[in-house]
């Protein structure tokens, strides 16, 4: 059976203290920025799971929210690099021939604020980095998937901040371990499913630090679309059911600006794409 | 409770046709090598599982060999690129300051011969290629390991073949996408335990393509040690029980050979490390 939810949330319930999946109420434009300012939301509960959820008519309070899918759910997160053009030229690097993919491990997951940024003491040297991405989940395990039957495998959109330390980063021809480390992959609140989205190929996407405007641009400067991303991803590959997708970041991240922004103890990021709405964090510096 | 086996292998039982460890006898010094020669297999049966498992006084004949740990329980895959001195020295690169790391997904994960390794269509062009590693899977999951306590966290070791699209490769600043196919991580067949292994930087180790020596090293050769490589790999990163880590490749690799060869429709390729057997795996071309 198909899932009926539209917008879709994993929160921790007021009444019973348990983990539930809920619909959003309607007049709750931007989930996560309600919880942050402690306005109440409530949600009619999920019944099903995330693939075939449907909407029931009870209603519970959200406690706190979580990322819409747990660690244990998640398999790897698959991740572009360069995909945006107006990154691309900030960068100075050409335009790719094909999507630049890597992985973060399930445990690079995290959820939304409450939940913090945790920053291990051995890269607290002022190069972690904030990275705003259009974030998917894959509804159903395919391979060899047509760009055509593409948009049939994504089950939902998200935000996404695909958390780097950038002195590991540029020290290392390979991304694995600078962009994987734990907690490094924040996403949520809210899942906008795919018929619910509209085009995701024209949503303003930001990153707003300390309430500063940093990344401002728009998801028509993907290189590679949603379609071309999923289709080369899963040549000879198989995509499973849960796999969360990031699909690159426009200009703006810390190290390319001047002056330079790292994510310090204390600090705020947030991540605010247009019709999904904002995923906050605070950064923590482990001590 | 500490597993009492020394050498361990998955298997399809003759008897009931079911998934079971074992111990393999005494007697055959190479499973590998015995399976591929129809030497019959019996093997006594591990009670319990990979990570606690103790052998039992029931015999069982081995039908078919299959890799030490299966897909479902089997994490993503971790890999060291430039990890041999000499072969460091063959691709012209410099030593690297850390670990080069790359993941491959579950899904690379493979057994071995009669298991082949299957190339999809969209890379028969000539550039797939072998990587004879050691690897080893991780006994219980820890982050922050220090170089003293990393071999606490090792279960045992396996050959391993590292099967990378180099075009895709080359073409490709990262890696993930051309070495992260399916069936792109052949390992096994015999898991040899910590205690049983000697000293693991002391194995000579070997690819043989259609009968012919193709990388002939030692792991004494290796740049990062074991104990280094588990401690830098888990650091701000949860490392978890049943996670393999493929350890880098000596010389010798098919593209830099003159002439250079490809895992080719019908080819043979073998990994042979001392003290734990031959890893044999045919190459089949997808239709």
């Amino acid at each position: 059976m198909a899932p009926s939810w539209t917008r879709l949330i994993r929160f921790v319930a007021e009444e019973d203290g348990h983990i539930h999946l809920g619909q959003v109420d309607e007049d709750i434009l931007d989930v996560g920025l309600a919880a942050f300012e402690g306005v109440p939301i409530s949600a009619k509960l999920i019944e099903g799971s995330l693939y075939d959820g449907v909407v029931s008519d009870t209603t519970m309070t959200v406690k706190q929210l979580l990322p819409p899918i747990s660690i244990d759910q998640g398999k790897i997160i698959r991740c572009l690099g360069l995909n945006y053009r107006d990154h691309a030229k900030e960068a100075n690097m050409p335009i790719p021939d094909e999507p630049v993919l890597f992985f973060k491990p399930p445990h690079a997951l995290m959820g939304p604020w409450p939940e913090k940024i945790r920053i291990p003491k051995f890269v607290q040297d002022g190069s972690s980095d904030y990275e705003a991405e259009l974030s998917l989940i894959i509804s159903k395990t395919g391979k060899n998937i047509s760009e055509e039957d593409a948009f049939d495998h994504v089950l939902g959109y998200t935000c996404g901040n695909d958390i780097s330390a950038r002195t590991e980063q540029f020290k290392n021809s390979q991304w694995s371990f600078s962009k994987g480390l734990d907690a490094s992959a924040p996403i949520g609140p809210v899942l906008v499913s795919q018929r619910a989205i509209g085009d995701p190929h024209s949503l303003s996407i930001r990153a707003i630090y300390n309430g500063t405007v940093v990344q401002d641009s728009n998801t028509s400067q993907m290189i590679f679309s949603i379609p071309k991303i999923i289709s080369f991803l899963s040549q000879g590959t198989t995509l499973e059911q849960g796999t969360v997708i990031m699909t690159g970041t426009p200009p703006g991240i810390g190290c390319m600006r001047d002056p330079k922004i790292c994510l310090c103890d204390g600090d705020e990021i947030r991540v605010q794409i247009e019709n999904i709405g904002t995923l906050i964090n605070a950064v923590y510096y482990e001590k």
